[in-house]
C-alpha cells in the first residue's frame, strides 16, 4: 500500500464506512494467480490486514477478511464459470494484459479470475464496489453474470455497480508513470520519515529547471500535485507563485512536502507498528471478520443451490 | 445407466471395489455446465445412486456421495486451475466437442471442466482411475496438473492413472453407433421386461437377413455381441451355428436374448425399487458417503493450504 492507492483508493473506501455496509477483502485466491513466493504469503495477507486498517478501515465498523477463509467464494465461482460465456473472458483487458506480462505462466485462474472476483461481489449481494478504471471492466462483467444467472434460475443477485475514485491517478517519484509498486517509485503509507526524505529528495519534479535559478513549472510538476494533497493551502499557493520566480528551490520545496507528508502518515504508521507487532490481535480480526462473512455466505449458497436444484 | 454402461464401466467398477479403496461421486457439478432442468436434477441425482448402488456399488464396501455436498472439490478446482496452462485446456477434445454441440452455451465452466475433474481425483489422492476412452486425454492432464503443483509446492499428490476397461464399446439397438441414452437406442439397466422385449423385438440384427429364410452372420450382427455377455454358453454356440444356417430366426434369437437379459436385469431392478422408494434412505446413504469424504477432502485441503502458504 503507497500513498497513490491510499489517495486513489482507500481514502474512498473509509468514507464509504460511512455510507455502507462494507466488506473488505483480502484476496489471497486472486494472488495465486501469479508467482508468488509461499513462505511470504502470510506476512503479505497480515501486513494488508495492518495497514488497511491502520489507514481507516476499522473492524467495528465495517467487515474485513480473507478471502481463502470463505471456500463459499470458490464454490460460487465454479457456479458462476458455467453461465460465463467464454468470449466474454476472452475480451478481458486485464487478461490480455497479464498473459503478456507472465507469458511463462497464463494459467486458467488468470483467465477465470473476473469470474471469481464476480462471486466475490455476489456472494454477499453486493451493490457498490469501489474500483478503478482498469476495473471497471470486470464489473461489467460481474453485473452481466448476475443477470444471466438470474435470467436462468431466476432473480438471485442485485446488479452490483462500480463507484469510480474522484482522485486523478497519482504519478510516482519519476514523474513518468503511476506510482507503483513494483517500479520502485513510491512512498509507502508506513514509510519511516528518514526514507519519506530520502525518496523525496531524488524525486523527479520539473525537469526544465536545471539550475536552482531557473524558474520552474507547478503544472507540469509531480511534487505539486502531491502538495496539493498533503499541504496547506497557504503554502500550497505561496509554492505555485515562488515556484514560478525561483524564489524557492526544489530542496526546500521537497521539505516542505516531505514534512507535510510525515505528519498526515505518522497516526497511521503508529497504528500500523501496533497492529502488526501484534499478529494473534490482526488474526483475531480477520477470523471474526470471516465468520461473518461466512454466515452470510452459506445463506447465499443455500439460496444458489436451492434454485438451481442442487439441495 | 444403461446396459452399455453397465458392460463397458459399472461391472469394472464392482470388480474394483475388491482392490481398491473406492469412492464414486454424482457429479452434479459437473452436470451443470450444459443446460439442463433445476426441477429435474435432485430426481436425476438420486436415481444416479440408486441404480449405482443397485447394480452393485454397495455402499458398506466402497463410498458413494454428491461432488456438491463437499465443497473442497471446488476450493481445489480454483487452486488447481492457476497451475493449469490455457493451452493444455485448449486441446482437449472434449471441450472441442461439447463447444461444437452447444454451441449457444460455450461457458468457462465447460472449459475448466477438467480441472474439477482433476480435483475430484487429486482431493481423494486418487491414483487409479476407471474411465472410457474418451476420458484419457483428462487423466492424463490430471496427472500433469499433480505433477505442477508437485513441482511449485512439494510434494502432494501421486500421479493419477487411468483404468481403462477390457469391455468392448457396446453398440445400440439401431446397431450403428455406441448405445447412447441421448440416441435412445439403449436398455436400461431398470428397464421392465415387457420394455427390453419390446425394444429388442425392433432392433437391428445381420441387415443382410432380409427373410426368416436368409442365413445370417452373427459376426456383424449386434445382438449376437449382447448374446456374448447375457447368455449361456451353449446358447451362443448354439445360435454362431443356426443363424448361419436359417434354422433360427431372429425373433427367436431375440427372445431368448430377452429372457437372459430380463434374468440378469432382475435382481438389480428389484434392488433399485427397494432403494428408490425409500429416498430418506437413499440420502442418508449419500450424506454418509459425504462426510467421510469431507474429512479426507479437509485434510488435504490443509495440507495443499499450508504449502502454498495460504493459512
Ligand atoms: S519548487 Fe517545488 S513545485 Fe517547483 S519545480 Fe521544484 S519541486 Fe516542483
Ligand atoms: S438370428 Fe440372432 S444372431 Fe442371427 S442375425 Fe438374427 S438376431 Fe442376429
Amino acid at each position: 500500500m503507497h500513498i497513490g492507492n491510499y489517495l486513489g483508493a482507500l481514502k474512498n473506501w473509509v468514507r464509504m464506512i460511512d455510507q455502507y455496509d462494507c466488506i473488505f477483502c483480502i484476496v489471497d485466491y486472486h494472488a495465486i494467480t501469479i508467482e508468488y513466493n509461499p513462505a511470504d504469503m502470510q506476512r503479505r495477507i497480515l501486513n494488508a490486514a495492518a495497514v488497511n486498517i491502520a489507514a481507516g478501515l476499522d473492524p467495528e465498523r465495517c467487515i474485513i477478511f480473507v478471502q481463502s477463509y470463505v471456500p463459499e467464494h470458490t464454490e460460487l465461482a465454479w457456479i458462476l464459470n458455467t453461465v460465463t460465456p467464454m468470449g466474454h473472458l476472452e475480451r478481458m483487458t486485464q487478461f490480455k494484459d497479464k498473459s503478456k506480462q507472465h507469458r511463462e505462466n497464463i494459467n486458467a485462474g488468470l483467465f477465470t479470475y473476473p469470474v471469481l472476483q464476480a462471486a466475490d461481489i455476489l456472494l454477499y449481494h453486493g451493490e457498490a464496489v469501489p474500483v478503478g478504471e482498469d476495473q471497471v471492466q470486470h464489473i461489467e462483467l460481474a453485473r452481466e453474470i448476475a443477470r444471466k444467472f438470474n435470467m436462468r434460475y431466476g432473480e438471485t443477485f442485485p446488479d452490483p455497480v462500480e463507484v469510480l475514485s474522484d482522485a486523478p491517478r497519482i504519478m510516482g517519484l519519476d514523474g513518468k508513470t503511476k506510482m507503483s509498486k513494483s517500479l520502485g517509485n513510491y512512498i509507502s503509507l508506513v514509510e519511516t520519515p528518514e526514507s519519506i526524505w530520502k525518496k523525496l529528495s531524488t524525486a523527479v519534479t520539473d525537469e526544465n529547471r536545471k539550475r536552482r535559478t531557473d524558474p520552474g513549472n507547478p503544472d507540469i510538476c509531480n511534487l505539486f500535485t502531491l502538495h496539493k494533497y498533503f499541504s496547506r493551502k497557504e503554502q500550497i499557493d505561496r509554492i505555485n507563485t515562488v515556484c514560478r520566480t525561483a524564489e524557492i528551490g526544489c530542496i526546500e520545496c521537497k521539505k516542505i512536502l516531505s514534512d507535510n507528508i510525515v505528519e498526515a502518515l505518522a497516526p497511521i504508521r503508529m497504528r500500523y507498528e501496533q497492529l502488526i507487532s501484534d499478529p494473534d490481535y490482526l488474526a483475531d480480526i480477520l477470523h471474526a471478520g470471516a465468520k461473518k462473512c461466512r454466515d452470510i455466505a452459506v445463506n447465499t449458497m443455500t439460496d444458489v443451490k436451492k434454485k438451481m436444484g442442487l439441495r
